[in-house]
Order: structure tokens, then sequence, then C-alpha cells
């Protein structure tokens, strides 16, 4: 089944088996190894029920007993751990100009991790997709060969993920619309498994939320620099996606008045002055494009080595743009009051420049205040693909179960 | 017991019958009347589980049994529907110059709403918050001698609120903080029902979702105008409140790079363009205030009565406004993409005006997409104590139930 917003959602309340056995599978996720009394212990079930809730997940292969057990007080326990052999999860990253695949078994283990080259966004209608769809089909092969059952495969994409898995862009972008849910329906031929389309920045926060530096803090929101800007915004441990899932365009916040005019139409936007083309014009300008850049990789390079060497208008050129960028994490603070803000993309890359000018930046805005903090993404460059990967756990683990027959 | 932060928050799934105690009370409200096999047909509780809950809910007077049976296939079944006698819910809001309280009882029907001037909020130091609670006290000794029996008390202040009941506030405004957690402890007497302070903004945001034109639309924000400007966030059906509660600061996004200084320091803020103290600049250039104007509801008046005889200059001043608090909603659809947004305090009273420019701004920005909605609040200007209210209403739906003795 092909579908999109597929972050997590309260479990049906009227399905209190199927919460419980998701309960069980997150305290020994969280807690492995643990023994039936432990989950007892911690999650306020009785002992009889976590024995039948233990043995169902034991049965879906969700679990398995180490064989172990620990002296306590009282008899030996059988330790239970996540299964970590017959699942995979997939994710997919379709990112401007290239495509990273990354397959993690339950317990949020890397089993493989691939990147490919795509003749990029603007180009044939269809060929984005159909990049998509071939790689996905290759990794799903290769987690077949590995007698893996696929649990879920999502892909991270650009721009406003529509339900039916359409992408569409905002309208200043003139930029061909993608019927990816159409072409991974084709290409993985009728899946059993679900394949969810989400936004690249949503996934890139669930990765921080889930396997991040900053893991579990529950107010956290995922800045992803590049030549757009997006942010995935989680609050009280939720993903925030808004009434359409279009949640975290952040790039036309209105940082900079003496700024560019941006291609949305405004002046000074946080992508007119902070995404890639902006800085590359900043700290490169001897940069003469001899064309349109689509693959901004040499340029961030450059840029990385010019500023590890400490050459002063690069250093100059970056302090600028993390002005500029505190500027914008400010307005973000002030209007959803995140616990931490993880630079994602370009910005992790050039973190080492950028994140004390943001954090002067965002400092000035509240004296005598806690300002948030704000860090560098340890994810980087796989958040996106990561968080897909983990988009199927995350599913699992509010009770959407895979059948017994393992 | 004083505390802050009390908006909903999952009820813990080791407590399956609190929940369910509170899914029943939750489905008689919005069903009422209602039988036992109706709630078991629609929650999935089972029917000996739905009467054992029904019973524990008649014994804490939070139902009751309306005598009325109906016919239907089968036998005649009892009705039920929420209690309106023994209990009432309290909202007081602390408005820059005045003060609102508001009580209903259980199914949110109206017992008073009293209005009273204070001092301000710059004024001597620890006045806001006695007169705070000299009126709380007035309004718990009324429900006292009509025998009802106080379930919560909410107070909406302006500002920051800090866990521990202070109130702090951005630092640009150099204000004193209140105290108002002590003042309401000492006031009531260590009162025994539940007593909260919560932001205005995020008050109004959850009356309109609970009571409002717009209610149970799961992603709405409520845009407040004032001499400040907040707004209270709902994603997916729950506030959004941030690490520290102090989300919802909308008056600082940068809407015009023309526009005068912000007192935060920044140019063109939303709050420097579009809060009261630049509207009556633009709609009454010739009004020169013989001091600092505390209480802005006399310019309202004039600017409202202006405006409805047509006067070219006003109506031209309004819809400037309404063209930059247009932008100031299209950063935040583009940053929460909620379904609605709903205009509170000036710009509830100016709405008539405002809305058409702000509606033109929002679609230009979003061609050929669908924008949210923008409407003006119908709970003016009772929103943020109806809203304090209504909280009480809302913990005892997710699972803060009274004891027994009613």
């Amino acid at each position: 089944m092909i579908s999109t917003h597929g972050m997590t959602r309260p479990a049906d309340l009227s399905d209190v088996r199927t919460t419980n056995l998701a309960v069980v599978l997150r305290f020994v996720r969280t807690h492995a190894p643990c023994s039936r009394a432990d989950i007892a212990a911690s999650t306020g079930l009785n002992k009889a029920t976590v024995s039948s809730l233990v043995t169902d997940l034991l049965e879906r292969r969700l679990l398995r007993e180490t064989g172990l057990t620990e002296n306590r007080i009282g008899r030996p326990a059988s330790m239970l751990t996540l299964q970590s052999r017959p699942y995979a999860a997939i994710g997919i990253e379709l990112a401007a100009d290239h495509l990273v695949a990354i397959a993690v078994d339950l317990t949020g283990e890397r089993l493989l991790t691939w990147r490919r080259a795509h003749a990029g966004l603007d180009g044939a209608p269809g060929r984005a997709e159909a990049a998509v769809a071939a790689l996905a089909g290759r990794v799903v092969a290769k987690m077949a060969a590995e007698q893996r059952r696929v649990l879920g495969l999502t892909v991270a994409a650009p721009g406003l993920v529509a339900p039916g898995g359409g992408v569409r862009f905002p309208p200043h972008l003139a930029r061909p619309a993608l019927d990816l849910g159409a072409a991974l329906e084709r290409g993985l031929r009728h899946p059993e498994y679900d394949v969810v389309i989400e936004s690249s920045a949503n996934l890139a926060a669930l990765a921080e939320y889930r396997g991040g530096a900053e893991a579990d803090t529950p107010h956290l929101i995922a800045l992803v620099g590049g030549v757009e800007i997006g942010a995935g915004i989680v609050a009280d441990g939720r993903a925030l996606r808004g009434g359409r899932g279009f949640a975290g365009q952040a790039g036309h916040l209105q940082v900079d008045c003496a700024g560019p005019r941006c291609r949305c139409g405004r002046q000074g936007c946080l992508e007119a002055v902070a995404g890639l083309p902006a800085l590359v014009r900043r700290a490169l300008p001897d940069t003469a494009p001899d064309g349109p850049i689509v693959d901004y990789a040499p340029e961030l390079e450059r840029i990385t080595a010019l500023a590890g060497n400490g050459d002063a208008h690069v250093t100059g050129a970056l302090a600028e743009t993390g002005r500029l960028l505190g500027r914008g994490v400010s307005m973000l603070a002030e209007l959803l009051d995140p616990q931490v803000v993880v630079l994602g993309g370009s910005f992790a890359t050039l973190a080492p420049w950028l994140l004390p000018a943001v954090q002067a930046e965002l400092a000035a805005r509240a004296p005598g205040e806690t300002a948030c903090r704000v860090t560098a993404s340890t994810l980087h460059p796989d958040g996106a693909a990561l968080g897909g990967a983990m988009l199927a756990l995350d599913r699992l683990e509010s009770g959407q179960l895979p059948a017994s027959a393992g």
C-alpha cells in the first residue's frame, strides 16, 4: 500500500492489545536486554498480560530470547531483546541531484548505505521518479536475497508531499510536480509492505528524534540547508505536519531587509540569504557559473577548504550567513520554543563556521533567558534517508505490526 | 494545587480505567443524550465495562440519567447526559488594563461573565496579581453560594508563563514580572481544586478549538491582536506549547522592511506594524497622546466608527494593516500549515476591514494552492477567559477526574 502522511498517530484506544504490544516493543528497544518482569514493573501491565504479549511478539519474530538469564533476587529470568535478523526497514532520499538509500534492521543497525547520482529534479518528466523506483527495487531485492522481510519503505522527497504520493513545489520554483506514488507502485509491483512518501525535512527530524545526538528531546527542530531550506518540527515527541502535511516551509521567513530579492517575490527571505546560491555568491564572488548550477557539491567543498585554511573573506561570509541564519532560528525559537534546533544539510557541513554566529544572534535576542540550543546534525548527510528507514520502525512501535507469519 | 502548563497530555497507558472514564465522558459530551449501548458501539469498549464506567461517572455526579428512554429496535434504553448542576469551571483573563472572569458548567454553559478594570501591568508591583486573586476569590465564593464545586480555575496571563506560576515578559518590554502563582495560593487559601496559569493566546486557541465557530479543526491557530501580538497553536488537536511553554511569540516575525523599528530592536516586526500603537498612528495620525496610552479602547472605538462610516483614510489604513498582517499569517501558514487562522483581540474587532486584505495577501502567496482559511473569532472579547474555564473541562476529559464525593 502506498501512502503519505505516515508519521506516528495516537493508537486507537479501542484496540488496547495492539497498543500494549507496541508499548512492550518500545520498552524492549530502549531497555534491552530485559525480562518480562522488568516490562511488567515499568509499564504497569500485569505479568500474565506481559507474558501473553511477549509470546505474540516472539511469534511475530520481533523479539527474541537471548538465552541468557540474569541472577537477581528471586528466580533467574530469561532476557528479551529485539530480533535483528528477519526484518529490514528502508529509506530512500530523493535529493536535488542524488539519491541515498539506507536499510536498517529492527534494532536500527545499518544494513546498507548506497548513494547514486540522478539527472536532477528539473529534467525530463518521470526521470527522477523512475530513478527512485529503480533504486528502491534494487534495495528490496537485496533484502530479499538476505532473507529479510521488508517492514516498510519510505521515500524522503523535497517539496510538498500531497496525499496520494504526488510531490508539488512552491509555485515560484516553476518545477514540474513528481508522481512518486504511481512510479513506486509500478516499480515495486504492488508491494505488500507499506510504502510512504514523506518530506525530507520531516524525516530528518524523525531521524534526529530517534537516533541523533539529541535523541528523545521532545521539542526539536531539524533545520535543513541546501538550495532550498526546510524544517522538520517535532513538538511534544510528535511530528508536526500541519493540515495537509505542508508544515515546515521555513525558507521564507524574512530575515534581512537589506537582502536580495527572493525567488518567491519577497526580499531577504532566509532561503535568499542563507541558501546555497546566496552563500556561494557571498563566499566565492569570483565564481562565474557557465549555466544554472545544479550540483553545489564542488562549491561547498571549496568553501569548506578555504574556511579550514582560515581564509578571511570566506570565514567572514560564513559568519555573516550564520548571523542571518541565527535570525531565522530565533524566529523559529520564539514561535515554537524548541529545546534544540539541529542544523542539517549544508548547514551541518558548514556548522563549525556558522554556529558561533547563530548562537550569538540567539543569545542577543534572549538576554537573561536560556536560549534554545543549536547544534549540528551528527547524521548528515544521511538524515532524511535514515529517517525514512526509521519511520517504518516508528510505525511498528505505534502498533502497525506485521502479521505473524515471519 | 497551583500549576502551570496544564494543557492536555496523553493519558498514561498504565491507567486504562482512567483513560476509559475520560473516553466515555468525552463521548457523552459530544453525543448526549446517548445510551450505554451507543457508547459501547462507538468506543469499542464492551457493554459490561461501559456499564461499570457509567456507574462510576454517575457516582461522581459527572453524568446523569435523563429519565427519558428512547424506543429503538430492542429494549428502551436509559439516556445519559452531562450533569450541569454540581460543578463549575472558572477562567480569568488578566489583560493589559482589565480582567474578565467567566464560569461555565460541565456542559460548557455560561454561568457568569464579569469584567473589571485594573491599574495596568506596569503599575506598582503586586497590584495586578492582587486584583486577579481578589476577583478569583469572589467568583469562587459565588460558585460556593450556588452549591457548585469548583473543578478548576485557570488564569490567562499575558507574557511568558514559567513553571511555578511566574509570568515574565520579553526583555525589551522592561515590564516587571508577575508572581501570580503565589498571589493565587494566598488569595484562594490553598485551594483543593487545580489552579493553572497559562498564556492567554494558548487559552484563546483552546476556546476556539473546543467552542468557537471552527471547533474541532485539528490544525488551528488563534492569532490575537493588541498592543502585543500572540499566537496559540493547536496542531493535530493538541496545544503546541514548546519546551518551556513559551511558544506562540508571533509578534516578531518580520513583515515589512520599510516598517518602523520595533521595541525589540528589529525593524518591521508584525507587532510594530500591526499592533495597536502602530494602527492608531496609521489610522488616526492626528491623535496626540498626552502620555503613554495604556487603554486603547477609545481609539479602537473611534477607528471602528470611522471605518463604519466609510472614512477613506481609516479604511485605507486598515487595508494596509491587513496586508501586513496577511504577510505574518502567510509565514505562519507556510511554517505550520494550519487549516484555519482565527483572528482574535483587536484583530477580531477590526476583522470586517482587515480580512479582505489578509485573505488577498495569503492568496497571492499561494496561487493554485488552497490557502488556509482566515476568520474572525466569534468568541471575542471572551476568548482567553473562556478558554481558561474550558481548560478545566479539558483536563477532566483527559482523565483528571474529581473524587467521588460530589
